[in-house]
Parts: structure tokens; C-alpha cells; sequence
């Protein structure tokens, strides 16, 4: 668009249940296809967006950041409400929305990625909490998981939890947290597992893969060190499979200019 | 069933968004009879069930109590695995199971009844909660909503908040428990507030009546004070609206003779 001259950025929540992840595919319909005709019926015009990531099919966001260009000046409040309003028929809702400067871009000025991996193990299928957790029958061993977690953590060649169709150009990543956390609930009936991967950026899969090990090793079924085995093989047949997508939600971006998190009275105009 | 001798309690989760409430209706699924279909599949047997309580179309349990004769004796993993297995079609899961007394009644042994419900207050409209949250677009004030919470703990006539169906033959009910808490997330772009709604036994609608007389106190429009004017009257148009069944959740049941949450490794045979 060549009058484009007002950037937002928006803070978006969606439930991925039924949707085919953030781009769009010839199987589904695609967060960003959803955003941007809810963005041509609100302002009449046809406006592109890019977020901060792309997610996958069944992958949640509580913390997706997009960003779009506008021809014209908009209140953020009234953006938000539009948009919202236009969105209505679909599990997908914009949180927030902030005037940024010309050169921010969702995807390319972000520093840090955060996701959650949550995982509900119990004897009984999930319920309330079906379609947001990875449900494991049996308890898993919190301790040598946050072992295996820290030898992941740093920078390393993660080829081993990388997907076959991952379109970065090295395999070198730096994890920056890979982290555990539990809490049992239901008088000990149950017991979620928040699993945090914070990185600037993640192979495909990444999480994912990362979490299907880490499983494997919580089951007893591998060693602590298999993990350290697994990660200097590179090669993904060494690394455990894929963790289903619904357990995982992208919580939160880092931006040097832009903080959705930090509130003050004058943020929506 | 004349050869019925071994009783049994079940512990019982359920996601109220596609049934029609524990009870048989003619316009949807209950979870009774699919509790009962369950049992029939499993057991071979014709097996009536029966709750602690009643929940509406809509409401949610995390620990709805149940009880059923079974013509012999059955290992309790057995009765949660199998009852799971042949409920997965349905978002309804046995978590527990108990063998209890044959004098053990999970309507008419129960001393408290405990239920949650949630509310979201932020701009956009629930994405990931939706279907478990009332979600209102406007903050609410807490400690007005606490105070007039206050008002209503103790012994009253809650005729102001008992639905006009309702069957109880007294609208005298003790209110052991009526507390509010609230987290900020999001980094304040969202507050969750629960209630907390416990006595040994409640008018038909009473929780949902209470909370949305509690939140035209939170609104504004009300004054603390008008609870007690509310509760005094007797008289249900001086109270608030009904709230919305999908912030509801039976959360606990408690029995002089049975803690579900009271763990041990034998606990499971």
C-alpha cells in the first residue's frame, strides 16, 4: 500500500482447536486470513499484517504480536473494538493495540519468544481442560526433566528437535530458558506441568520436539544424559516425537520499543 | 436392582458446555444418562446414579459426587477406566472412584457443597477461557462486591435469589461461605475474579442469582447497601440478574465418611 504511512501493532489471542495456525492453508481457515478480513471490513481497504510467529495448526496464542499498516490515523480503542467485533464468529480476539513507528516489525524487531507447554497427567482424559493440555495417563518425574531441560538451555545445533520442512537457514539456536514447573491439584488426583521455552527465536517444531523428550525422560524411559546424547547427534531420529500442538500457547514477545505489558492510563487513546 | 450390594462413589468432572445439566432433558444430553449409558455398556447392568447436585445446562463440575449400586464387587481402577473409556465421546471423566457403605448417599450425605464462578473482566471478549468464564467488558470493584458478599453469609430467606422453579420446600438456606479473589494478568490488560460460593445446600439458581446481584454492586450501579435490601425483600425482582451457567463450576463436595482429597496409595485397588 503506498499511502500507508500508520503502523499498530496488536496483541491477539486465539484458540487454535479449530484453526490451521496462523498462516493460511488450503485444509482450514488461517488466524492471519481471519485478522485481515476483519481488518478490510473494518476499514475498507486491503491491509496485510505479519506477526511475530507463525503457529501451527492447534497451537494456541495468548501472546501473539502482529503488526499492519493503515492509510489513515486510527483511535487504538476503536481498532480494538472493531476489530473485535469483526472477529466475532471466530476464537480469535485482539488484546491490545499500540501506534508503533514505522520500522517495528512483529516479526523481525522481536528479541525474545516465550512459550508454554502445559501437560495434565491424571488417570481420567481431560476435560475442562481438554484441547489446551497434552494429557498423559501416567505421572511423569519432574526433577530429571528439569535436569534434561538445562543441558538443552544455551547455544547449540538443535538439527535433532528441528523439523523435517523448518525453513531456517542454520540449525544454531540459542535457548535462552527451558524451564519446569508443577503444581498438583484435585488433593494430588492430578498434576499440571507448565513447561516455559523462552529463545529470540525457535526452529520449527522446536518446542515441541524439545517437550516430546522431555516426556521421555519424566516416563523413566530415558536416561537424564540420553538428552545430551540426543542433542549432539543431529539428527531428529535421535530426539523424541513431536508433543501434540494443543498443550502449546505462544505467551509472550519481547520488544525493545514496544511492551503490551507495561500499562498506563494513556495507552488506549 | 433387588442384588444390589456394593455401593460406589465417583468423583466426577465435566465440561457443562454441550450438555443439558446433570438431569435428562428433552431438548439435549444430560450427564446422568450418560453416566448411566456408561455403566449399562460397562457393566451389563441397568444402573441409576444419583449426584450431590443437580447442575443446570451449561454449569460445569470439577468435583460433582455421584453414587450407584453396583450386583458385585469391582476393583475401582477397573470402574474408571472402563466408565472412561466409555465415556469418550462426551467431555465427561470419572476421576475417582470409592467403594462406600451402602447407607452413603451422595445427595443426603453431603454436609457442604463448594462452587466457583468466574468472571473475566477486559476489553476483548474471552478467546481461550470462553465457555467457562462470564466475561464483561467492564472492570468491577472489589472490595464493594466484598462487602456486600458480607451480607449475605449466614442464615437467611433467600427468596430474592431462588429461581421460581425451584423445588426446595424451604427458602431458609445457611450461606457458610460467600468470598471473592482476583488476579491481575496480562500485565493488567485482564482481571479473573472468582467467587467462592460454599454451604450445605443451595436454592435452585442461588449462586448464579447471587453473582449477578454482586455484579451491579462491582458495576457501580448499586450501593453496597441494596444487597440488604435485596435479601430482605423476599421477593426475586429486587435482585440482580441470573448470571450466565458457563462461569459455574461444582467444585467440592464434602462427606463426614468420604474425602476424595484425602489421598493414600491404596486409594486405588
Amino acid at each position: 500500500m503506498s499511502a500507508a504511512n500508520f503502523r499498530y501493532a496488536v496483541l491477539v489471542e486465539y484458540d487454535g482447536t479449530n484453526l490451521v495456525g496462523w498462516q493460511r492453508q488450503k485444509n482450514g481457515i488461517g488466524v492471519q486470513e481471519v485478522i485481515e478480513s476483519a481488518l478490510n471490513n473494518l476499514t475498507g481497504s486491503t491491509v496485510a499484517i505479519q506477526a511475530a510467529g507463525r503457529t501451527d495448526a492447534g497451537v494456541h496464542a495468548s501472546g501473539q504480536v502482529a503488526h499492519f499498516d493503515l492509510n489513515k490515523q486510527w483511535p487504538t480503542r476503536r481498532l480494538i473494538e472493531g476489530l473485535n467485533y469483526h472477529l466475532r464468529p471466530f476464537a480469535i480476539a485482539i488484546i491490545d493495540c499500540r501506534a508503533v513507528s514505522g520500522d517495528f516489525s512483529a516479526r523481525f524487531s522481536a528479541v525474545q519468544r516465550q512459550y508454554f507447554y502445559h501437560i495434565l497427567t491424571r488417570t481420567a482424559p481431560a476435560v475442562l481442560q481438554a484441547g489446551q493440555v497434552w494429557w498423559l495417563p501416567r505421572p511423569l518425574a519432574l526433577e530429571p526433566m528439569q535436569q534434561a531441560a538445562a543441558l538443552l538451555v544455551g547455544r547449540h545445533d538443535f538439527t535433532s528437535f528441528r523439523a523435517a520442512q523448518c525453513q531456517a537457514r542454520s540449525p544454531v539456536k540459542s535457548l535462552s530458558e527451558l524451564s519446569l514447573s508443577s503444581i498438583s491439584l484435585e488433593g494430588g488426583l492430578e498434576t499440571r506441568i507448565t513447561i516455559t521455552a523462552r529463545a529470540p527465536s525457535f526452529l520449527h517444531h522446536q518446542v515441541r520436539n524439545m517437550v516430546g523428550s522431555l516426556v521421555q525422560v519424566g516416563l523413566g524411559r530415558w536416561p537424564v544424559e540420553r538428552m545430551a546424547e540426543a542433542l549432539a547427534a543431529r539428527d531428529r531420529s535421535r530426539a523424541g516425537e513431536t508433543a501434540p500442538p494443543q498443550g502449546l500457547v505462544l505467551a509472550r514477545v519481547w520488544y525493545p520499543e514496544l511492551d503490551f505489558y507495561e500499562r498506563s492510563d494513556a495507552s488506549l487513546t
